[in-house]
């Protein structure tokens, strides 16, 4: 059997993230699109998806996302550019900035979460409640493991 | 409780993809450098994944890495810079042209294949086969699901 004929049978974990991740990016920020935030492009998830509405530092949001801290610098540059965030001092830090999100940034944030949670509730309906639970349970052992966080 | 606590406890389907693949990307990459493939990048991979040994049409690599023609067409001049993929011309259509992996290429993907494996595996031990079993199958429906193709 060619290789891409057994990958379509029985993808591995790589092909399976990447198709689920890309597809699921481009149809949550079609959705949002609709919802009024059409300047937001799927890069920009790894800011907004970790962002807290008291605001994260940067170096939080580099190591949730697993980003290097010079993308999400530029990342946050082009959101406080779109309206979306502000940097301001850290109250509990004097040197250090939080990335803030705007009323602009809450009103995605909130959409975000609920389209997401929407697509999950469609797949858990398809799957099977009992099954798509045991889905998550081992998905969050896997994505601990793989990115070397003990869970 | 927090935002990033939640998604801490409770990672949705997005954070969960992103994190395996990034994390599986530097793993698999960084493994392929110690074993004689040091020029190869994460990016590389929507083409290599999906490579047949006999050989593979461009528009078929974006259809399966869910990647844009233009953004195959800059990968497939990397790889065949770097000596794993040459052009040739489609025996069964003369128009067309297929990417076909050199040694070097097919080497890489037989190393690449069998990493990905034995991660899984290891996955598999850790999680209990049985389980593994259902998150495999409930992701193989989750991302044919979220990209539109039917299982």
């Amino acid at each position: 059997m060619r290789r891409s004929e057994c990958k379509k049978i029985d993808p591995d974990l790589g092909v399976l993230s990447s198709r689920t991740l890309f597809a699921l990016q481009k149809d949550l920020f079609a959705t949002l699109a609709e919802q009024g935030h059409p300047d937001l492009r799927p890069r920009h998830g790894a800011v907004l998806a970790y962002l807290d509405e008291e605001g994260t530092r940067a170096t939080d949001l580099a190591t949730q996302s697993g980003q290097h801290k010079q993308v999400i610098g530029t990342l946050v540059d082009e959101l406080a550019e779109l309206g979306y965030v502000v940097r301001e001092p850290d109250p509990a830090d004097r040197r250090a900035k939080l990335i803030v999100p705007t009323g602009k940034g809450l009103d995605l944030m909130a959409r975000s979460d609920a389209v997401v949670a929407a697509i999950e509730r469609q797949h858990a309906e398809a799957a099977g409640e009992a099954d798509y639970a045991v889905f998550k349970r081992v998905f969050r052992l896997v994505a601990a493991r793989q990115s070397g966080q003990a869970e």
